[in-house]
């Protein structure tokens, strides 16, 4: 694996003191820089190369450009009882995602279940990550978020007034690893059209259409056209809920007022994201919820496979493994981004990466 | 429209007197009858006609052999601040879920949000009318329930662990129709199957794989495959993760415990189902949601659309279309139903329906 020319192994702890570095010598107070660090770092030691070190650069040149609050006085604005606003006042999206997951579970150990949204955020990285911050605490964690950018149409149409508006949950196991799903509403997430544009391979059918409704294949052509919703009108309704729960209702912007923050680096996103934290000891009977969990995975990963099916996987399993192994051997990043790096450390003045 | 042969226009009040007649000369208290004849004729009201009168002979099927109890003792046995627990002793799922939704939206009011399961229910009818009760005490409701027969496999195997299960979702609007989503994680409902056959249409790929993992196109030959989910893997986890919070969260059946409620009507199926509030009023913005809801239903509608189609629509307003055409002209109820139904009323002993 070393041998592969394409990539470099560096251990999770180097990737998240280089990421906490140069977000301090961004201007983040190094308190802040480590916590945002330490959630990139694990998204690319779950495997979620999209939402990692990737968007350390695009993150940099926000808050020079001024789009992105350093020093931002985060907190909750709207507090009743087992429901909850954060405010982040434009500050990074993994710091405000993170208090208010933490409130969240506070409340839920209080109430059992509590919901907490936030505005005024930013982009956070994976869903995953904070859907799972609830299981150490024996809960479960749903998560919603308004995507950065609006990528898909309403059902039938062709302006693009939703995003990509993904859905999170996790639920603790007992022995088995937990099940995490992490999912868009989309067939396919826009980092992998621009992940096949990159290899120079052809999308399948069900991707994007263009505007005339008909099956768009090329993914250099993606600007022409629009992503697919899962299962057609339904994951239409889905993205429209999702952005509803996790943007309008805490304030957060949702349809038309989403900023396309890979072309816009300098207004205020006004990100929304929600928690749900349900916390089984409410339930009385936390433990047999747990074996159940387990026996299900069980259940599902012993049954009859369909022919060239190697594997039937529970969600959130492969990156569950992927953590190992990365944390044994180091995370595979690709050498072209590595470059990218070593460039950024020479802009900020701090140790190199490699 | 009245006109068509093939059906006959049977106005709200009477299709609700006629099932509620019906469930009370099968042993239903009266009351319990006219809720659970409410909500049937509301399934029809609305289109949802798969879940209406249509049941009503299955039902009473159910009953006869002893699988459901007309005489439930339902009640909150886990009850922890804004989380609980509902034992439906095996009652209608009509009674059950409606007791739940009650408490939590009463527990919405005093904690801002709930999350309140049941177990020991039974099928309840369509999902969007648990959703949309929280909407006339200005709340939101999301509802998940664990389907009452297992058609789908995890993703890549060709055990049957896996139900429809269905998520319901409604939004307050201010003027424009609430926001109401209503949907299977399949493809299709397996009721849309059937229906295929009995019209001896093909289904359109993507509904149903065989046990090759080859699409299948003839509805006759369902019992041969499988339902697909919606988005492939996705779809699977949706469905997955639906199952364990209507189902295992609650002591409810989930995976291979799921009785198959059309073969056998004697066993307890220990259906499961979840519902969660959110009160408006604890966002301290009622009124700014509800008026955002509506602009954003108004961009979506009046959004640039694609070439043939015709209308673009928001989630729900079908159906609130319907109820609207229906309330004044009575419902469409099919010649061949309306015969069962002459039947079933004769071996009642009750006044017919036409």
């Amino acid at each position: 694996m070393t041998s592969d020319p394409n990539h470099v192994w560096v251990p999770f702890d180097r990737l998240k003191t280089f990421i906490g570095s140069a977000l301090t010598a961004a201007g983040l107070p190094q308190t802040d820089a480590m916590q945002v660090a330490d959630l990139m770092a694990q998204a690319d030691l779950q495997g979620s190369d999209g939402h990692g070190v990737i968007r350390l650069a695009p993150y940099i040149r926000r808050i020079r450009a001024g789009g992105m609050n350093t020093r931002p006085n985060i907190g909750l604005v709207v507090d009743h009882q087992a429901f909850g606003i954060v405010d982040g006042d434009n500050g990074m999206g993994h710091l405000v995602v993170s208090h208010a997951v933490k409130i969240a579970i506070e409340k839920a150990r209080q109430y059992g279940v509590a919901w907490v949204g936030t505005r005024h955020s930013n982009h956070a990285g994976p869903a995953s990550l904070y859907a799972r911050m609830p299981l150490e605490h024996g809960m479960i964690g749903l998560y919603f978020a308004v995507g950065n950018a609006n990528h898909m149409p309403p059902w039938g149409g062709m302006d693009m007034l939703l995003s990509t508006n993904p859905i999170a949950a996790a639920i603790p196991a007992a022995n088995e690893p937990d099940i995490v799903l992490d999912m868009a509403t989309t067939m396919a997430a826009y980092g992998k059209v621009k992940a096949k544009a990159k290899r120079g391979e052809m999308m399948p059918e069900g991707w994007m259409i263009d505007r005339e409704g008909k099956p768009l294949l090329d993914p250099k052509r993606s600007d022409e056209g629009f992503l697919l919703p899962i299962g057609g009108h339904k994951g239409y309704g889905l993205a429209l809920i999702v952005g509803l729960l996790a943007g309008t209702l805490n304030g957060a912007a949702m349809g038309k007022d989403v900023i396309d923050f890979n072309q816009d680096h300098v207004s205020t996103t006004n990100t929304g994201q929600a928690i749900l934290v349900i916390d089984l000891n409410a339930t009385g009977m936390a433990d047999t919820f747990k074996q159940s969990v387990d026996r299900l995975e069980q259940d599902i990963r012993n049954s009859t496979r369909l022919p060239n099916c190697e594997r039937i996987w529970l969600p959130g399993e492969q990156s569950h493994l992927r953590r190992q192994t990365y944390a044994e051997q180091g995370i595979p990043l690709p050498t072209a981004l590595l470059s990218e790096l070593e460039q950024l450390a020479r802009d900020l003045g701090i140790a190199s990466l490699a």
